[in-house]
């Protein structure tokens, strides 16, 4: 099987979503600059039924990711849209439209048990309401021998390493200030998660760290 | 001239200084793992006066900064140990010893006046009572040219990036969660300081980022 990673888009002040998240900003005030580093990209533009783009080490490590990764868990928020209608609503959709950019088989956690989703371009939407741990293991079933990408949001992750269960935890770090919000570590100490020596891949839009964790 | 920079270890959840600070640990719980990487370095070891030590990406980084810095802007805790005595009596010592590591003129920002102290090695300290801009006027003053570095704690580089006077923001982000503490840019938002591209020196023990400051 290949490695459980959990990876995200962070603020220089720890944060993945900004404060003051809405239907119509779901990332918060100023949240979406985390990913400004991501949507210029060849490669992101590619899955996004785009074409053009930039090829760079951003590029690279992207497309790198995408080849290795067979499946994807996510929280319901991700797959809703932020605090979208489908917390209320358990059989509303998800906001990825009908050719979600996976490509592959996704769990979402969730507390509503309900149908899986077939959609176009080989994105399947499968509902997981026994926890993160649980999750991860169907995800790693589904995902060809493949590695398994923990996406957020930050609850999610958070989960996942104090499960035990992440080998790498892979952040883009934005060179911006959120000033609150969403922060992707609160909390967690050392008892939780120790980390190994990072690998760092610069790039002037953002610093891809990937940090092995040792306590997986 | 020469440029200012603030210059700080932190955790990657963002924090300079871990839990419950006390006398015998003012960086709190956990906080000495913040430098870990700079301990064993000959650069470091030098400056205590000690000898031997690795020589390696982090002592070369560590080498250029000392050899560029002329004069050094810290707060009155970090002057006197952390929740040190200091900060009830006026005329005790600083904790830095008879030969301080600096070298060079340091300006201690406090609110209380006292005489400047002339150290062993080329250290003086020279206290500063009305506030950050003018401490680092008269750091760039007593630079003779070279890098002003503001050292800390979080509360000055946060005054000192908000007064628009920081041209460089270094830290040395260590594979360290501490799960709270001392955030190093708590509440700083994109209307107070604009980060350029970070250039990046990865290392096994920390990785620096050094982030030009666009609003300077």
């Amino acid at each position: 099987m290949g490695k459980v990673y959990a990876e995200i888009s962070m603020s220089l002040d720890g944060f993945v979503a900004g404060p003051d998240p809405t239907l119509e900003h779901p990332l918060g005030e100023g949240g979406e600059e985390l990913h400004e580093w991501v949507y210029g990209l060849a490669t992101w533009r590619e899955r996004h039924g785009l074409e053009g783009g930039e090829e760079n080490a951003d590029s690279k490590l992207v497309a790198e990711r995408l080849a290795a990764t067979g499946a994807v868990v996510m929280g319901r928020r991700m797959f809703s849209g932020g605090q979208g209608p489908w917390e209320d609503d358990p059989n509303a959709d998800g906001w990825w439209g009908d050719e979600p950019p996976f490509r592959v088989p996704v769990f979402v956690l969730t507390h509503h048990a309900r149908e899986p989703q077939q959609k176009d371009g080989g994105t399947t939407f499968t509902f997981v309401t026994d926890g993160v741990g649980p999750a991860i293991e169907q995800a790693i079933a589904g995902a060809g021998g493949r590695d398994v990408q923990v996406a957020g949001g930050a609850m999610v992750i958070q989960q996942a390493l104090c499960a035990g269960v992440v080998h790498e935890l892979l952040i883009h770090v934005a060179p911006v200030l959120l000033g609150g919000g969403t922060a992707l570590l609160e909390g967690l100490t050392e008892a939780d998660v120790r980390l190994g020596p990072a690998q760092v891949t610069p790039s002037p839009r953002a610093v891809h760290l990937s940090y092995p964790i040792a306590s997986a």
